[in-house]
């Protein structure tokens, strides 16, 4: 069974993800196609690889994930295909790959090659599509690419470890609920903070704890009226093990999320502060 | 064939619905999974019965739906499996299924009870998941819970019949139209009025009528420049034999919708008042 | 393999799209169903014609599409269904397929005739899907319709050749980064210019190129800091082949898209005027 992903920011009002469905469909009539999102701010490459990143280890292995953000394809913005922890990816060489493999390196990257006789302003549609089908039949990446030894480095928005004591973060990307998710791991923060107390600030707020799960934050032992945990500030790693701000049941469209509630937006400054001393 | 539906209030944008997908395909690649909806107001419970209660009878019988809304595991939000109308449903016990199911009695319900060794903020993909690719593989309740003799009820905005004469309802939701549905059902209108002539106050209008198609506002013999429909109110009985209150032909974007034209919200009153004497 | 493809203007938060697929897979559990766009502007048929003649040729030939806007039957609004350039399509006789088939003659049309004990306010849940499960199982048009010598003709926002030397055309829809397509395409523009050089003037603006590709724009020989292409206005033929005004890497949420900054909306004109003499 051939599992597809799209992930762009056509949003899904016009025909550009159903044309691409559709072209599909008629090359692989028995592929399962599966969104992973088209609403991503339009080039924005920083929220395309934090999605897909969170996305992608949900799927079975050898699953193929187009890219369709950023992708017109320029002298400097060439087609790549490459796999990666067991999956495939077919996208721009804009950055987006190193933000998503990080961690991670690409087993095999190639630089597509099957444009000679493809003039088109919808490369998504036009060679994307192709390439995708083409791995999903079992055809090798040497195939539709030539080797590339080495992909485009995009390093943006990295948390920097300035002293012992200090790490300084920042907002990557705001969710639906209106949570604000940092770059701040929670690997890096135990390495960093080994159990010591700390003090974290996210715009006009500190906290002094980061919990597991957002209910962490009711007191079920209260009676229900006195707990007002609604509306209430908390900060927790999220299940992508990021450092999430979050308000507790929150909505955008009444009451607000963490976002407009403490000020902070995409690239806002999030820091902790560990005390000296180790905590017993 | 192994139907799963989500429901949730996760929007489209973010990487939650294709993480729970990829999650159910990577179990059960053959699966088909299919959206209800992902635009519930977050946390809206009553949204959620409605649209659901609306969408699962066209569904398969032996449909799993799963419902992440308001989902996070507490000690006071139990996880629950169940079996109602030939539909199984995994979901948290916060009320919602007592809205679904106010007509019908659930053949089986069972408190879910494999998070031992799960700790997460995602029950959707950590737990739900694994629970209805358990039952679309024809494993049964008991396996994954032990049997619950009730579900929490959540009685909230029901039609007050206040005499022989007189029914008050309540706005529970408003469509992708602006057209706004109220809790009074055709059969309940039938039961009290009696066919007796009637009165229905919306907002700052009356209407005489409950109409069953949106197009029995149109005289279709008048010449088409007398007719004057288009922006027409009018109260009918919906597909769902929900009362409704809309707008012929509305576009929320341009002249807008009976909820804003009429003043009309979440929750607001709708009443019919019935004259004393049977018409004829 | 049976395909069938839903266009509405339901939006995707209430019921209505997934009680639609719900009911296909009752009759049909093997069938494909894919969104062409439920974004639809309420009971525009316009932007139906336009989204879905850009989509409906990458699906493979045998593909049956569902048009879901402006669809209940009224003693002036039939239901017809319809063989056109190897695909069908189930639809309201309200002018959409005209639009849609304008050039392309369709094979078969038949006025659907099944209703004659369905009273409903859900056309598409109650007549649509039967029709598409019909003929996707194999049946003829006839059992379902009888012939129709004509469809509905809609002539609107149609381009004028005003002279040997102007074209007059109109914005007829505004895509998901506010690019602004007239309804101007490259063969009639082509065809009237006859590579003659020209001024195009839209909204604000004039243009004297029009491009094959959005990063044309660009001039990659420039350093990178003295290029300035992001946030250029152009014109290009895109991959549809109509006329298109773009801002390059436009995003209407922080900087705006064509529509807004150069003042261009739906209906709006965007006229050529080409030279008496022929260039080189």
């Amino acid at each position: 069974m051939a599992f597809i992903t799209l992930t762009t920011d056509f949003g899904r009002k016009d025909h550009f993800v159903s044309a691409v469905k559709g072209a599909i469909y008629t090359l692989l009539p028995e592929a399962k196609i599966v969104d992973i999102s088209h609403e991503i701010s339009p080039f924005n490459i920083t929220e395309t690889a934090y999605i897909l990143k969170n996305a992608y280890k949900s799927f079975p292995k050898g699953t193929i994930h187009i890219i369709g953000v950023d992708s017109e394809m320029t002298p400097e913005n060439k087609h790549i295909a490459l796999l990666l922890d067991g999956h495939y990816f077919v996208c721009p060489d804009n950055g987006i790959m190193s933000m998503i493999a990080s961690e991670i390196n690409p087993t095999k990257v190639v630089e597509i090659n099957i444009h000679d006789r493809i003039e088109t302003s919808f490369s998504v549609l036009d060679v994307f599509v192709n390439v995708a089908c083409h791995i999903a039949r079992g055809g090798t990446l040497e195939v539709i690419g030539k080797p590339l030894p080495e992909i485009t480095k995009m390093v943006e928005l990295q948390p920097q470890i300035v002293s012992e004591t200090k790490i300084i973060g920042s907002v990557i990307y705001i969710d639906n609920y209106g949570n604000v998710i940092s770059n701040i791991t929670k690997e890096l923060f135990n390495q960093v903070g080994k159990g010591r107390k700390f003090t974290l600030s996210a715009g006009r707020y500190n906290f002094k704890k980061v919990l597991n799960k957002y209910s962490d934050i009711v007191d079920f032992k209260l009676p229900i009226n006195e707990r007002n945990s609604a509306g209430s500030k908390l900060a927790l790693f999220n299940s992508g093990s990021y450092l999430e701000i979050a308000i507790y049941k929150s909505n955008l469209q009444t009451v607000g999320g963490a976002s407009s509630l403490l000020g902070l937006d995409y690239r806002s400054s999030i820091s902790i502060e560990f005390e000296k001393e180790t905590s017993a």
